[in-house]
Order: structure tokens, then sequence, then C-alpha cells
């Protein structure tokens, strides 16, 4: 199956003073994955807004916290389109610590999943808010790119 | 059940150019929701962490994004622990929209329930950061607050 | 002077890995004071939006950052017109940290000065986003809490 | 002299209900492109604190608005070394948005430059968060990076 990577570097932004990876900042490296995802399949999200009045807008998410990421990590997200709706998409996506480690973390070189998402995009006409089916031309790329 | 609320108002950090609040940030209002109902049974975090070594991680969160809030709504943020567990408490969390809403939202004057959260949190061990029991003394706290 | 404070407790989406408040964060705390300020004085920033047609947006900001705040912690936030403009107001604002501090700081029970900030902000048309005067309801409102 | 760029996409997460690129995050992107700065020079952060017990801390922000960037925007931030001192460095940086604008932006696809910054980082020693003069080793390698 088809799968788009999207790397992801550990700033100070994103974690707190646990040390680690704040865990509401996935949902960010998520969408910053999926949008990456479109723009590869030639969806750009504010010609989407502008031409055909459609926004896209989280509908749901289950996230499982699995091990830690850390300032300065490289991590790389995931996306796999898991389900088709006529109005909604559904995502499984991973946040994989990478397998070149910073320094501090000399004894586990191998790459360490930290977090998966499962999250439920819905297609929405943007004066109304109410959904909508998704353009033709938008599934005709996704399709493309996913399913190859 | 007992069922404790924290008010949350929404300000321009919160939203984004959607014209709602950003998805990702009902995390945060949730855990805001879990520290002072910690706080209004006597557990402070950080006395918690000092004294006994103890900390809460987020193990896994589930989502439902059904209505938006705006800026300057104010919400509620209800904690409820749904599970106890050796290690681990599960709670079910709501964000409503208060019933007196600003200007803008003149027409529907009802509380409006936004965002549900299920919200699993495990005790750690803060050197180790391995599972541990939740201290007695915590939960003696917790149980004489919660269940009456 | 009359000097608005807002309280803000700290949580851990407010903190970095370096186990103190995240220094873009305090741009938030002070703006939320800012925003309190103004309800205080009976304006709602929505409202004012809706019925005006008028929006606030910060122009400059300069940040002095001069203890850190940590987890838990209880800040108060002030707010001091520096300076009135036809169409702007310059705030003088200090984040305190305050003088019952959480079980950790117990040798520095003081109140601690952790960062100042002088923050312009301009009265704008929502619709061309051009700087307009302030309308003189709101500057009747903000004068008279604010001088006296 | 040579300056530093480093690419910054526009999320929603870094976006208000104003439309445009919450102010605060201005900082988190300058952060962004000092950070893949020093890494440039073959500094990672994470190997300095652990092999030389080293921390950076920003002592000073000053933020000028100048002009708004919108969702999906690229950006280019700069960074100038402005003046070294013994235990700090003053950066000058431009956020500046890139000539080939999205779809809204097509009458005006000049770089626009959106917010200007300077900013003071302080050498602290990781455990007793006092200044410490910056190392010698990083010392030579920015002074390399940044004069040639």
């Amino acid at each position: 199956m088809y799968q788009f990577q999207w790397p992801v570097r550990v700033y100070y932004e994103d974690t707190d003073s646990g040390g680690v990876v704040y865990y509401a900042n996935y949902l960010k490296f998520m969408e910053r994955a999926r949008s990456e995802w479109l723009r590869s399949l030639g969806v750009e999200q504010d010609a989407l807004l502008a031409r055909e009045g459609v926004i896209f807008a989280v509908r749901s998410a289950h996230l499982e916290y699995l091990k830690p990421a850390h300032f300065n990590d490289l991590l790389s997200v995931s996306v796999i389109v898991e389900q088709w709706g006529r109005a909604s998409i559904t995502f499984e996506q991973q946040v994989v610590r990478s397998a070149t480690p910073p320094v501090r973390h000399d004894n586990d070189r191998e790459p360490l999943l930290c977090c998966t998402g499962r999250v439920k995009i819905a297609c929405l006409d943007s004066s109304t808010l109410r959904a909508r089916p998704i353009p033709s031309t938008i599934r005709t790329r996704i399709s493309v790119g996913d399913v190859s």
C-alpha cells in the first residue's frame, strides 16, 4: 500500500517540562503530514477553499501514546487512507522516531513507534459548514496516489 | 455521580483560521480541567512529583468533535472518572459551550456540546517512567471526591 | 494608577523540556490579561467585531525574560495602558509568580518578576485590515477604568 | 554577510480566527531557524546539553509585525548574528512570505516582509541556569559559518 511519509523535527516548542513531546502536539504533526500528502497529490488547500468552497475538518481522533519522543528527535509521520466515505476520509497515521537518534539516546538506535492515530476528516462546505461530497477532482487524484 | 466542572475562556491563541477552536486544543482544555479537579481534591502535581516521585502521563485519547466553539466563547469542561486501574485512570470529559453565548450567536442560546473525550492517564515513576500503582493517599482522596 | 491583574495557572501545555514556561507563551498570558481587562470594562471583542467591524491586532511586542516560571506556578499578569494613540494603545505588562508558590520552591516565597512586556495594539477595520480610530464608546470606557 | 534561511510552511495550527498567523508563533518560526542554523554548523543542541551541560535561553525578544501571513503560505526565516557577547548572541531575523504565493494572493506576488525580530540568547549552565561563556568549540564553528 502506498504510504506517504513526512519528516518532523522536534523543537522546544513541541516539548513539555516532563522532558518529552507534549501529547497534544502529535495531532499537529499528523495534520502536517496529511497536508503535505495532499500537496504531493497536487491539492493546495487554500486553492481548494478559494475555488471550490471546500474545507476539511477533523471529526474524530483516536491517539495511542506508546513511547515518548524528545527534543531534537527527528520523527517520521506516515499517512495511510484507511477508509473512504462520500464526504469523509479516515486515516491511519504513525509517528516514528527515526533510526539515527540524537546523542542522548545512544542505547536505542532502533526506530521507535511513538504514537499512532486514527483521524477522521470530513469534507465541508465552507459557507454552511455542512458535510458535502469530496470533489471528484480531488477524489481522483487521491485515489491515484494512494492505491498505486 | 460527582462531576467536576472547569470554565475555559476561548482566546485567539485557541482558534485557527477556520474561525473555530483548533481541534488539538481541546486536549489542553481537558487537561486543565483534570489538573484543577486534582487540585480541588488537595493534590498538587508538583508536590506529588517532589515528594513521591510520581507523574501522570496520557496513554490514549479518543476525541469526538461535534460542534465548533468560537473566539470569546465561555466553555465548561467536565471531569468524570470512568474507570480505575491499579496504575491508571480513564476519564470521560465533555466540553460544552455555556448557555450565555457571546453576541454573535444570538440564535442558539442553548448549551452546545462541542467535544467529548475519553482520556486514559497512567501513573508513572518519574525516574524510570515505568507504570507504578497510584499512591494510596491519592486514591483515597480521589475516591472520596468522586464517588460522593 | 489603575492596574488590572489576571491570574494564570501554568499547565504542562505551557512548559518546555527545559523545565520552564516556554517563552513564546508569555505573549499568550499577556493577551489573556488584556482580553479580560477589556471585558472588565464591558468590552466583548466578538461583539465589537460584529457590531462595529473593529478588531485589535498586535503591532509590536518587546519582551524581557527575567526569571523562569514553572509547571503549576500561579502567575499574575498586569495590564497598564502606557500610551494612547488615535488608533493604537501601548501596554506595559508584567508576569509575576505569586507569593504562595508550590511546594518545590519552598526557599523563595517572594513574588518573582518573570517577564515584562511592552505590547502595541492597533485598532483595525475588520474588512480592510487598515488602521482606524478606536471607537469613542470604547475609548470612554477604557479611560474611565484606567485613569481612575 | 552570511545569511541562513529556513523555510516554514503555515498550517492551521499556526493561524488564528483573525485569518492570519497568530503573532506569538513567529517566535517559534524564528527559533526553528536558529536551531537549524546551529545544526547547519554542526551543533546539535541535545549533544551540547549532554556533553557540555550547555543550554541556550531567550533573554529578550523584540518583534515588529508588518504584514500578515496566511494559512498555506510558504515563509522563509532568516538568521543573522547581529552581536556577540561572551555569554550571549543577539540575532536579527526576518520572516518573509515567498514570492510564489498560494492561489488566494494572486494580486501580490512580491515577497512580503511579515515580521522582524531581534532576539537575544544567553548561554547557560544547565545545572545552575547561570550564564556561562559560549564554549569555544561552538564559537569557532559559528564564526566560520557566519562571517564567511
